[in-house]
């Protein structure tokens, strides 16, 4: 808490905060600078990984050589999971303080980015972690982080949040912690260490990508003018570079502006001052929590869907943006028309690159969908919906869904 | 120096580092959270502003009074000037110094906040702070400055540069220190105290801003995709809001959407992984230390001249890019003809702010091109023209200094 009494930061283009604190090292030689950043925080590292991907395509076998060559005590945990559990966080936290460590190395994508985020939240705070989920950390005794990215999707390793799915209640539940000290120190971004991503990793990522830009640029706060150009290029850096990567795995042009795009996504500089509200985020946990579906398909399914639902007159001149300046569809056809013309773009695009199509795809049962939306309907996502690009209830949840199915 | 070998970084999108760790309060209150930046440094400051602007609208009160109010010990230091003094910088030093200061507090534009990074790399070196100009500075060992902004421009309140003009050297030479804790800790934007600009100092800040997006965007680094549409929308932010700004000097949306532009253009976001020679910008500093001109007018002069010179048939493809995303220019027309309309857009915005169209307003001589060639072809400069979008010696210079008479 602050002693100076301030005026709330509501991140409108009148009120916000930016710190995107996060050094990048990024490019082919990026891992010849780890012991730089890691000699920064100290010794002793706890790293973090998943199933053994990392295993197969040699990143391992890069980053343990060149903390063993550097002499770092290094205790490893393996096994994070997509959706990370905070069965393992709990485990990680113990891990740490057993070890003494001064930082953790997660080397993975934001599954492990953001266990390791718990673990460090986690490493000082006496209570529970999951008493941090939905919190703001904004003490700094957290551990820092530092991050070698396999994969560009969730911003996780350029920004400020987390999220984790506590999986030792019943029903399952999303949450997790954010502030300015959670953010990763010094993230390590190699394209090439994503050529051997499989295809349908690759494009769920970038649906992950996609819908951060499209749930930043559909937004409330019209003035928001740099931030919403800024997306539309980001959109065509996905649209333009996700098909050549999904055919030429190892096309380094391609890599390299997909996780570059990835770590903006999320990472504030088209979020801030942009009043965001992560409607369909909030509508894809629900589904998420019950199906632990691939998150990315989740938002695939049903960002069309929201898109559909939330245009009205009174916005529709940021459909016509999307579909004239993203899409490139002719600006002289009648609004209705190329606003849907925009959403059926984009849904090509997902086809495109293999994203399905409905809920039931996912595992979600129709006469499941009251449930979902009242899952949607909690206070930590309701929170968000009062400045929404348009405020959603359970009524409109359910509808949502519907038309998901 | 790291002691480990590494790769140089050459700033392609092969191997580039970014880390703009700078904490951004933006908005109308902004201010409101000056104490909690400053607390994080210490409590001792050296207020460093310019020639007064500040008295007269207001934002010397507003500043000084949120400083007494929370007993900060304050040394003040006014007169910094535009292309700001060596002199002066060796003032502050001793001042900071006998005053043992633990910050810098830069309140003003460009030229203050440069002036503030003099002093601040300079209090711990024991040499004389020109030692510095032109060098890479890696120690931590630099002051902490922080900013309170009151013209976009420079980008200076989120960059790691600084430029200093040697006012004790025959003749004057600009040049600067750079480098990760030069960078400003926390920087203060509110696009209100930009109401009270002259017209003819929004408009040159405008022109600088422009300046670090062309030449970031016409760059040799053809894959740099993300960066270049990341560039078109800044370069239309701009088009769209700088006759806005001039016309109703109170819109907080122009204001805005400038001042976040203006921290944008040379924070790195564009000019990381993305080749960036400063053509322009060494060709402008050689005619500013003869004629102590506004900067940015001397930039508005020269980019058309520059980029009529450099277009050739390998580099024309970002001419016509140029032209049809940024200025909406036909693209079924022959590709050299929409390239020349870009460029006379790009003239005719230049034209409508009000800036001049050769380099005799600056107070340049053709008598004298020689030797703005001559300062133009030294090592410092030359040294970045091996990658160059087109690599400019001598000859070439004297040619593009020629067609700007």
């Amino acid at each position: 808490m602050s002693k100076h009494e301030v005026t709330p930061i509501d991140n409108s283009l009148d009120n916000f905060m930016i710190w995107v604190s996060t050094q990048i090292f990024f490019g082919k030689t990026a891992l010849e600078h780890l012991p730089e950043g890691i000699d920064r925080y100290g010794k002793r590292i706890l790293m973090l990984y998943g199933g053994g991907s990392i295993k197969k395509n040699g990143v391992y076998d890069q980053v343990t050589s060149i903390l063993k060559e550097n002499g770092y005590f290094v205790v490893e945990l393996g096994g994070v999971q997509p959706n990370p559990r905070v069965s393992l966080i709990r485990k990680g936290i113990e891990i740490a303080r057993e070890n003494k460590v001064d930082m953790v190395l997660a080397v993975g994508g934001g599954s492990v980015i953001d266990s390791a985020k718990g673990i460090a939240c986690g490493y000082y705070y006496d209570g529970d972690i999951w008493d941090l989920a939905g919190q703001t950390v904004s003490t700094d005794k957290v551990l820092p982080v530092l991050c070698v990215l396999t994969i560009p999707a969730t911003s996780s390793e350029m920004a400020t949040g987390s999220t984790w799915l506590n999986d030792t209640i019943v029903p399952h539940k999303k949450a997790g912690a954010h502030g300015p000290y959670v953010r990763p120190r010094v993230s390590y971004l190699n394209p090439e260490f994503t050529y051997t991503l499989p295809a349908r990793q690759t494009a769920a990522g970038v649906s992950d990508i996609m819908c951060h830009i499209i749930e930043s640029y559909f937004s409330n706060e019209k003035r928001a003018y740099l931030q919403a150009r800024t997306a539309e290029g980001m959109m065509k850096t996905l649209i333009k570079y996700t098909p050549i990567a999904l055919e030429e795995p190892d096309n380094y042009e391609a890599r390299a502006n997909l996780m570059w795009c990835g770590a903006w996504g999320n990472n504030g500089i088209i979020v801030k001052g942009n009043y965001v509200s992560w409607s369909v985020h909030g509508l894809e946990n629900s589904i998420n929590e019950a199906c632990d579906n691939i998150h990315g398909e989740g938002l695939a399914v049903l960002t069309p869907h929201w898109l559909r639902w939330a245009m009205n007159d009174d916005n529709i001149y940021r459909y016509v943006d999307f579909a004239v300046n993203v899409f490139g569809v002719d600006p002289t056809l009648p609004e209705r028309e190329i606003a849907e013309q925009g959403i059926k773009k984009l849904e090509e695009f997902y086809d495109k690159i293999g994203m399905p199509k409905k809920l039931g795809e996912l595992g979600a049962k129709y006469e499941d969908i009251e449930k979902y939306a009242e899952r949607f309907n909690i206070p930590s996502t309701i929170a968000y919906q009062d400045g929404a690009f348009v405020p959603i209830r359970f009524n409109d949840a359910v509808e949502i869904y519907k038309s998901a199915f």
